[in-house]
């Protein structure tokens, strides 16, 4: 991999998919692919599967196609998925529960270490194996307990003030439910997650069906 | 609105993010802003803000800026949520659950119509004022009801059944939330939220930081 070389976001959005399916690929016992059967896989041209991969290096061989473990394990390395990060949900509502439950089936390193939340009918349980703390207490044990990651499940009225205390207390990357843009220093990474924004394209793709699917049936 | 202009994936993708924006400045009485104004506030640069919004017509005026109301109708009437959509949630596990209350926020015309769900000791229950049904009973209920969008949140492995059943029974998108890419016929649309994939990103753009911190330390 050349060490430096500088990845577009594009390409990056697309490296946890082209993972997911090399790691069917190795499930069923595949050892090499050609970019075009990739391509027929995976939905992308086997030129964009070409462009996107040798832009941190390229790991196919002319005539022999990519190699799926060397490729798969680049891949994770790329993405940071060989280390392990310790996070934290931040409110528990029916999103932070599926969150809390969900990663459960990452086996990629993440790790929920704790659950915050307000309600003290809620603090001192546990989901899924892990403790629910009280939020007042937030900003001590991420510091003491060096939290990488702040998930933000919580209403979009105090998202801000839940990243602006994960961030004073050191995480270095914040993950965000909460449908609201959040401001964060330039040292920690954000990544949002507006569900709905994914429904509204959805829509649109819908309406340019029908209208096409309207002018096929003329 | 230039009526049969191709808008480009990263285009529509970008959509819903501008609307978000337009929905604040409307709710602060805003009626007009330039497009550096916009910039500093969404964070894509002005030409991006320009090149975008003329992919579709443009509503911008030299010298005055973009009309709040009438581009945030347009974006609006564009992205298709000037429509109602009726739609049904398939599994009612904690993120089923996360989905059925979560939608319940959106004032933009999706309705939750019913859910459904194999385990006999949820069928029948409520969730957020909508009824569980039976699963078996989906392909009827969907062609009677006239279901719009199918809103996918069980296991992966039963993933592809489900979407089988929805786009037969005549669902015209698929929202997909299993971790799985699922095949669906042309004319059915298609969005697949796989949460992961952006925790796998977090986790790229936290390395790269920490390199670029690291770099400025020396």
């Amino acid at each position: 991999m050349k060490k430096d070389a500088k990845i577009s976001n594009a390409v990056i959005k697309r490296l946890p998919r082209y993972r997911r399916y090399l790691r069917e690929l190795q499930k069923k016992g595949v050892d090499k692919i050609s970019s075009r059967e990739f391509s027929r896989l995976i939905g992308y041209t086997a030129s964009q599967i070409r462009q996107d991969l040798n832009s941190f290096g390229g790991f196919g061989q002319q005539g022999y196609g990519y190699n799926v473990d060397g490729l798969y394990n680049e891949i994770s390395a790329i993405l940071g998925l060989d280390k392990h990060y310790k996070m934290v949900v931040v409110g528990v509502g029916n999103l932070g529960r599926a969150i809390a439950n969900y990663t459960s089936y990452y086996k990629t390193g993440f790790i929920i270490d704790t659950i915050f939340e307000v309600s003290p009918a809620i603090i001192g349980n546990s989901i899924n194996g892990v403790e629910v703390r009280d939020y007042d207490h937030i900003v001590e044990y991420v510091e003491e307990n060096d939290i990488d990651i702040g998930i933000i499940c919580t209403p979009k009225e105090v998202a801000q003030e839940v990243a602006d205390k994960l961030c004073f207390a050191g995480v270095r990357g914040i993950w965000n439910f909460a449908p609201v843009d959040l401001e964060v220093p330039d040292y920690v990474a954000l990544e949002n997650v507006h569900i709905s924004d994914s429904l509204h394209a959805l829509a649109y793709h819908m309406n340019k069906q029908s209208k096409e699917q309207g002018k096929k049936d003329k």
